[in-house]
């Protein structure tokens, strides 16, 4: 068996039909990577797209997509609700099954490479994959922004990590690495006060005192009359998906608000959504084990090798 | 792709651990059918096993179960809360994947004619193989027990559907019949009072004017101080496990009774797990095909077809 990886690449672009629907044929382009999920947000004016596959299959449908935003997507017209650096926004390696982080870290390497050699966008690394330690945090370039990273690129400070110290004139930057899962999810509340989603946002994320490995930013749903808190959720294992809910709640009733509609955005392992059921059914054994679905293709497996 | 069964086989032991260890190990003896979870209730005195896999070894692995319940389980010295008919208690055949009802209806014949074949066992079809109106609800046999049945049995009311007309000595009757897949699940009440778990049962089962395909009894958890509410729901997508464990909290906090605690009896679909996170987590849009752990598995029979 192949080692597997997932792929979770944001791109810049999420309102145009067309451009979604070259992006999203030209990452299922290649046999052994499957898009298992796509998403995308008119407010954000982003799209999120899972793959996952065989190291090299995914590898390559991501570089055909990259192909396709590069063509597709000029960032010196582009506005949105989300912080972004270029076209092909950010470009996380995830491991799955028995994969590893550092064959993961591998294959971003070697993405960026390409990324560098066939489109001329250069790279910042994050995460694991970070040569810099503040560079971890996605933060550090999103809150600066393709905008001031086109003018100040040539400083030490927001130079590339690879490939040209300029800017590529449309797609702007890329942000590579790998990570471990997180959970992308998303809270929106009925008020259109983008003050009260950034209260609440600086009151759970762990950079300001809240929950262990919490990122969050307050975003503003203009198109339909709300606000949001945006959270990674990089340790759902710590801190489940179920308290960061109820925290919302518990902070935003402070403000007479109510949540109106939450969403994830890509996939997760059954382990988070049982982690949620097992809390709120009061349920003290349920395990991973007793859903169906997994053994079923396992039995296929098993039944189509004879 | 050979088509794909699952068997809930229940058994009127739920304590002697040799037992329990010995049907374990009877019911894991044919390849090509996956012991996927296994519960025991000493209270109950009953264990509930889940097999999937092909209909073929799934029945046979049944058998080899039925065999060495036979052999070691006598119904004269049997106690416990759970009512019952036999050591092999019942045997529900449910399809999975493209199987349909109609297979599962033709395995459990060829089950029960085995049974009666073998060890002499009578049996009673119920659910999608009743032969009789009546004898769809398990609840027919149920009410009377083993031991009304080993004086009535020769009556018409409660003559076998197949064997012979007399139960067997130590084992009693089976039930066997085809069914949809539902989902058994017992909530403990802090409370040592039967009538209030009997209370919540009639409130919330169909059969009384409760919610749609919900069958419900109370029993006793003598050995734990508590009582139970013990649920089927045959129609998971109709009457989704949330709403269910909202009303007993609701009609339990009338007699000041909390839920200590639930349990989840065998697997579930991912379906029946994603509809209750969806409730809680307030998600409009998410759906199973966001669990990774389906697509690894079709990614390892895919890489592995290479």
């Amino acid at each position: 068996m192949s080692p597997l990886v997932k792929c979770v690449p944001n791109f810049s672009e999420g309102r145009r039909q067309k451009v979604l629907a070259a992006l999203a044929e030209a990452l299922s382009s290649v046999p052994q990577a499957l898009l298992t999920n796509f998403s995308a947000d008119a407010d954000h004016n982003r799209s999120v797209f899972t793959l996952m596959g065989t190291p090299l299959a995914v590898k390559e449908a991501v570089l055909q997509g990259a192909r396709c935003a590069v063509a597709l997507i000029d960032l010196n017209v582009h506005r949105g609700a989300h912080p972004r650096i270029g076209a092909v926004d950010v470009v996380p390696f995830v491991p799955l099954a028995e994969t590893t982080l550092e064959q993961c870290r591998a294959l971003a390497h070697e993405f960026a490479e390409q990324l560098v050699a066939e489109f001329n966008v250069p790279v910042y690394f994050y995460e694991e994959s970070a040569q810099r330690p503040e560079r971890r945090d996605l933060a550090y370039f999103r809150q600066v922004g393709f905008e001031f990273l086109r003018e100040h690129s040539g400083e030490e400070l927001y130079r590339p990590d690879l490939g040209p110290t300029q800017l590529h004139p449309t797609a702007g930057a890329t942000a590579v690495g790998a990570r471990k899962p997180l959970v992308a999810f998303n809270v929106n509340l009925d008020t259109t006060d983008i003050t009260i989603a950034q209260r609440i946002a600086r009151a759970l994320r762990e950079r300001d005192g809240g929950l262990r490995g919490v990122k969050a930013m307050g975003v503003n749903l203009a198109t339909r009359g709300m606000v949001q808190v945006s959270f990674n959720i990089v340790e759902p294992d710590v801190t489940p998906l179920y308290r960061v809910l109820e925290n919302v709640r518990l902070e935003a009733a402070r403000f007479g608000v109510a949540v109106v509609e939450t969403e994830i955005i890509g996939t997760l392992s059954s382990q988070v959504l049982v982690d949620t059921f097992n809390y709120y059914m009061q349920l003290r054994t349920f395990e991973t084990s007793q859903i169906d679905d997994v053994w079923i293709e396992r039995l296929k497996t098993m039944t189509h090798d004879q």
